[in-house]
């Protein structure tokens, strides 16, 4: 099974859906992070036959966002009164390793934010709890393969930046590369500023008024 | 134990009940998917010996309906107030794999929105979280079980249209395929209409007046 | 360890114990369903050494029985507040395979409605969920087995009516066969109109009047 | 490390303690089921590296008892209410099989009645949901060990008679057998109609007297 | 890594600190069980490489201390409300079991009633449900690893007595031992009448008055 | 994948970065340890393909910091309000062991109370519940490490004093060594009295004024 074609691209006004460049059984390859937001109690879902260090990285990709809900413009509520499911295609194909973790992290921000990704665009590195994007391996595999797929800018670690200059250019001249070393860089990147064009509406259960004004915020 | 029997098609008139291609331990059968709803806390269970794929397949069909309640006219209030329990007979017969995600899904979206099914119609297709649908393998071994059976109309992905071209036409010459995409277009296709004879008629708990009069629908 | 013996028969007055005809480690064996609820919060206990298959049996046929309960004069709240716990003796044969499905929903429907079980009564076949019976193997074994142990009548799948008549007639002369394709049949021939001499009395908290009366049933 | 040792006897007058034959990995063996209650919400804990058959036969008995508390005149709040934890020493060994049926059920209703259990009485045998006893192995071997330790009675099923028959009588021309079908008929036998000096008091947290009054007790 | 040094005695003005005598891969060890509360919700935490008999000790003889609360002048509220954390290190040496058995409810019911530990002291025994304490292997090996730690009073189960009087005398002359058959026993002897010098304040949330009032203790 | 580079360092105005010495499947390295809080219900995740044992260290330096709360002046309320995340980049290397035990407390104690960790600092040793640090091995491949690195101040037990005085002092001479026993010892040490510049203000929702009221602190 193709773990993903062109004519993907067209379908760029759905939030949560990022291009990454991950490591599967038959090496470097490109594919589709999908998120999904619904009602629920704040349940996180993985599928797409992940391995547990992938299953890591999404979990810290998760609580990085929920550390950062304020810098990101994300209403908290959202964490506690819906699912998130993600899906990586094709759901047969076992997938591993921490190189999705900034795909993932993006994929997330785009569902929570309802912000627009931009196309063309695909990423790797592996991602820490406070934000730092660490470098991975096969670069050159991952981005001959980006190349070939039509993908016009990609965001890597800085510290990959030398596995880039080791690939001959002249295979790599229509590509663009964000080279990065904080995820708030990524997100700046790979976030445009506006949402698609039928925002999700997020509901809430109204808390008790009594309850609200009498939360207080208050330093430590 | 046989898998399928034709008389079996009579029951057009029971919500949640499919056609699906799928591969078993002796190949691409035949096989039903049932749904069934009753009262709960919106728990999921699946039955029939399936295995790890085919479970995250159902999952991702099972959000994807939850994402897309509204648009497929679903109170999403069923989701946590019923328990939803998929089951692929034979119960003994072991099988795996994405191709009845589109099926799994047509059968929940028939059992939550009560719509008869088409008669005489199978299925197979992987399916997204973003409700893309992807091609799967076996076409040719699916396809000629079909017609033993006597469906009459297949739904696959548009990039098995290449499978079906190379089988000799003659053996499928009653057959008619539609090819889709999305998994709109599965259900457009797939869901009739009109509600069964006899539906399920869904009951809520009445949620506290002062509570939901108060609850806001606001765009994020 | 011996699975059965005829003088327990006489205890037909319990609600609960039905015979069936299943698959063990030494071949297929006459056996007995044992069903008691308790006062509780709706768990489902399996005990017996079951195997995977036949766990999911019961939870299917558990299912079945939810999704009537209307139809069966079945008060919903049973499954809300009363344990299920199904026991099959011995406790250290393993057992496996769907074909104790109807017996094990035959036996359920006699404790959540109290209505006794036709006595000198064995049966075997798969169930689904939307109510079908499926043929089941092993019926010759099963047979002779029933007839030693002094059963009168069995309820068989209609597709297994070509395995009864393989069998040398003269061995089943005193056993009468129920043929059905689904689980209505099976309910209407196991059991008894009339409830056990001592029915069990079903006690539900009272919901909260104010609560009860909002409740609203609407069509979907 | 031995079993089980005779002085243990002195202490009758505590309750949920009882001697039983069962398996371990040295063979048939006398050993002491001992049973707590303490305040909690219902859990049952089970120790003393037991097999999962005498972990179902322990589930068995349970139901048992809650499906039969009012005939056995046990308060139902303290099934919800108090945790029952069962454990048998020595605590190394590993125990197996469902001989200890009869053994824990009686144990547990000791300690939910608080009746004292009769001294010197030992007892081995199977039981089942609806409360049969059924016939268990290495009854000689059993016997012989009860003798060595000063057992004065045994309970056995009716269908282990034949076993005792077999024994040379000399060997056990001081032990009286009862042979029993039902778990009614051990309990008579086994439980003395007082209870402990010390009888465990029962405390219930107070239900809303405006939600009790108004539950009601109806035939289903 | 060493389990045990003797400077670590100068601590005895810490609740729930108790010198045990147990088995380590490398034999017969003296070790430290540490337990730890703090407020939660009553759940039960091991840590330090425990196995499974050892984890069935340590939660045998904390349901032995909830059913005598009242015995041992423990307010029943804590196990409710506080979390208890019992480790042992050296957190890499995997330790098993059942001779820790007294040894750790030593530790719980110092912390609970944050009664100081009798300095210098170590033991070892199983410890049953009911209270009793049964006999241990490897005696010898641990009562010289005792004396050559600075151990000066030994508790153990009154069946060691002949194991101590096989070891040749001039070993253990400076050590006392108390042999004991009940947990009764051992808490006399290990528990000092005091608390510690800082006793922990425990801190429970007021229960509605209405309810506690209500609250009946009655006979069963 | 390397673990860890210099300029990371620079980041020393985030609470909960704590740099550790402990062992992964290439022998002894230098790592940090990541914490994060986000609002929720006070779980605990820990990610970084973390051993049991480490995973056990982890949650005995968490039972210190909740039994020690008021000491370091800490609200215990974030225990209850706030989930805790510990991460160890990189994600993919396989981490085990008991030696990060005083990092990964530190670095709870930095998240918890928003102090300013003392850069160019490392350690190692192992926690246990009161709080004593116990010495770990491969002390002479971790400073070696560590001085590479660029840390210029390092925590060990005091027991490893010894292993310090056989290495060759040219390797070590730009190295301050702190000798400890105590966890206080560790966090007198490691933590700066002043908090990160933005610190994590802590939301708590009110409880209601009659319960806290009424809540009333008694000596046991
Ligand atoms: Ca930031
Ligand atoms: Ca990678
Ligand atoms: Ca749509
Ligand atoms: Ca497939
Ligand atoms: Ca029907
Ligand atoms: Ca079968
Ligand atoms: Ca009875
Ligand atoms: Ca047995
Ligand atoms: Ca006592
Ligand atoms: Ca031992
Ligand atoms: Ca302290
Ligand atoms: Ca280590």
């Amino acid at each position: 099974a193709e773990l993903f074609d062109k004519e993907l691209y067209a379908d760029d006004d759905i939030a949560g859906i990022v291009t990454g460049l991950a490591w599967t059984q038959v090496g470097g390859e490109i594919l589709l992070i999908e998120s999904s937001l619904s009602r629920g109690k704040g349940t996180l879902t993985l599928s797409g036959q992940l391995g547990d260090v992938m299953k890591e990285s999404a979990i810290t990709a998760l609580s990085y966002l929920k550390a950062h809900a304020d810098d990101l413009g994300i209403d908290y509520r959202i964490f506690n009164h819906y699912d998130l499911h993600i899906h990586i295609p094709a759901g047969a194909v076992p997938k591993d390793g921490p190189s999705a973790g900034i795909t993932m992290l993006t994929s997330m921000a785009s569902i929570y934010t309802q912000r627009r990704v931009r196309p063309y665009l695909a990423m790797t590195g592996e991602v820490t709890l406070r934000g730092k994007v660490l470098p991975v391996g096969g670069i050159k595999e991952k981005i001959l393969a980006a190349n070939r797929a039509g993908i016009k800018e990609v965001i890597l670690c800085s510290k990959n930046r030398k596995d880039i200059e080791e690939i001959n250019q002249t295979y790599i001249k229509d590509l663009t590369f964000h080279y990065v070393d904080t995820v708030d860089q990524v997100l700046e990147t790979a976030l445009l500023p506006g949402q698609v064009g039928k925002p999700m509406k997020f509901i809430f259960p109204e808390e008790r008024d009594s309850q609200r004004e009498r939360e207080v915020e208050r330093a430590y």
